[in-house]
């Protein structure tokens, strides 16, 4: 990948994600070449991505629309789509067999300079890149759904990966004002689904023993713990709750914790009887036709939180 | 305790929960009598209660700064703070044998139908209620540090606390605009600090095991996981995350958390060497000597957020 200001950028399926990328680089000043294999995907897209850059712009998170919009060209040819791109960002479905096959063809296509990247959630870059001639520049850059408004991205390698790809995937990615974190070595999950799951496995166990309500477990979160995370990570928040910092933090509370992770470290599936009563219970909440309103309301909120994020100089 | 719209609250303990709670039930109309043991405490409290009703006030948290101060009275005997009260809110440092002896001495002096609960992050209201002989109306409601932003209430009686106890002290905390959640039976931790565990624990050893750096693993949250739970629990948060709602949710990577489950059920305590290396990593971000000014900080925007959260009707 050239060290250029602007960098052509190859996007590979334009679904939700692919399309959120996008944007993602285009608003950055990059010129985005994306491509489907599915024709009709490849002639509704750029209405769809018009639209979403009309709300974002609506939220103060967008500053040029037209010019963001005539950054992005659709291809129905991969070849095009992967033309002088420095970098390639993969967004197909999450089977191996896609994964592997589509690397397979962009190490081909390729020049041996360009990354390769892969916004894969659940499968390590070494299961799906072990085989190529160049699998040096392959790399999993994950991103939180949608990345046009939740700035994390998990970096992560095989451990064939170049050092060079992995630091210049993260500056790329610093630089168009994503969040980019370094996983060092590659664990099942990356981390945020670690934590996800650390969370839930906890909630699903204090629901199935009767403790508490799927929604006050949901408030807990969101009116108690979740206030503080929306800008500062666990460390921070332990480092900032005790005199002395962290250190004094663990010596008050280490114990506890200690006590908290032996009961916690029973594993217990979440059976089918349970998830029909934590569903059942969302149920109540929220009925199962306004599902989608929900979603449509979540995504505003989170552009109104960034956007909040953004003026109250909380990004960092 | 009386149903009255307006209701005389006794607050014992003049520290910064009492003094945060002070302020969330003046705030909301009720006539406040705080006492604390120490008199240096008792003849400064209201003046650091008015430079902090200023500060809510400039966040727009605050209609009436003159009215709320009105509503608080301190004084130096724990007979004359509990004359009348409905309720009582207790805040003493987190021992038993002071939980012991103060809810004794409430239980005494205060009439029958008073609900006594306490502040306490740690005690079951078992431990410290069992001897007294109105132990039904002891409860605790556990809230989260300071009470006057974050609106997380966590109540949770002992077994033998009556059903109209808690009832009654929910209604409360929902009529303060403080958001009550209903633990149903003792659990160590609580579910706050549970759910705090579950994050600190699988954080630790994603850094003792050299998969990331402490600053990274609160940008995942920070940026990732953290802007979704600052108004929606991990509940609503899956139930949002695939097509057809929470139980397709757990169809689909159900098999993912049970394996990360697996592999985060080993116990390990934070050892000294860890505890050290983390405290260094975060000294790296924040010098030790602006830990203040960065607490501040953190209230400052927490401030800010409950303010914008508010205004953008994301309160439930």
């Amino acid at each position: 990948m050239k060290k250029e200001s602007i960098l052509k950028v190859g996007i590979i399926g334009a679904g939700l994600i692919g399309r959120s990328w996008a944007i993602v680089f285009a608003r950055a000043g990059h010129e985005v070449q994306l491509w489907d294999k599915d024709s009709r995907v490849v002639s509704g897209v750029r209405d769809l991505i018009a639209t979403q850059l009309g709300v974002l712009s609506q939220h103060d998170l967008l500053v040029d629309q037209q010019a963001t919009l005539a950054r992005i060209q659709v291809f129905p040819e991969i070849e095009a789509a992967v033309d002088g791109a420095g970098y390639i960002q993969e967004n197909l479905p999450e089977k191996l067999e896609i994964k592997k096959e589509i690397f397979q063809m962009l190490d081909e296509l390729c020049p041996r300079e360009t990354v390769l990247a892969s916004s894969t959630s659940s499968i390590p870059a070494s299961l799906f890149s072990a085989a190529l001639s160049n699998r040096q520049r392959c790399v999993v850059a994950h991103p939180v759904n949608p990345p046009h408004l939740i700035p994390l991205v998990e970096v992560c390698g095989a451990p064939w990966t170049s050092e060079q790809v992995v630091q210049q995937t993260i500056a790329l990615m610093d630089s168009i004002k994503q969040r980019p974190v370094l996983l060092k070595k590659e664990i099942e999950g990356f981390v945020l689904n670690r934590l996800q799951g650390a969370v839930l496995n906890e909630a699903f166990k204090l629901v199935k023993h009767g403790y508490m309500s799927v929604d006050d477990v949901d408030t807990t979160i969101k009116d108690g713990l979740g206030l503080r995370w929306a800008f500062m990570g666990p460390f921070e928040t332990i480092d900032l709750n005790a005199p002395e910092g962290l250190a004094d933090y663990c010596r008050r509370y280490g114990g506890l914790y200690e006590s908290i992770a032996e009961q916690q470290s029973v594993v217990e599936p979440w059976a089918e009887s349970l998830i029909h009563d934590v569903a059942a219970q969302r149920e109540q909440v929220l009925p199962r036709d306004q599902l989608q309103e929900r979603a449509d309301w979540r995504d505003t909120k989170l552009m109104e939180l960034v956007s909040f994020k953004n003026k109250a100089n909380l990004g960092k």
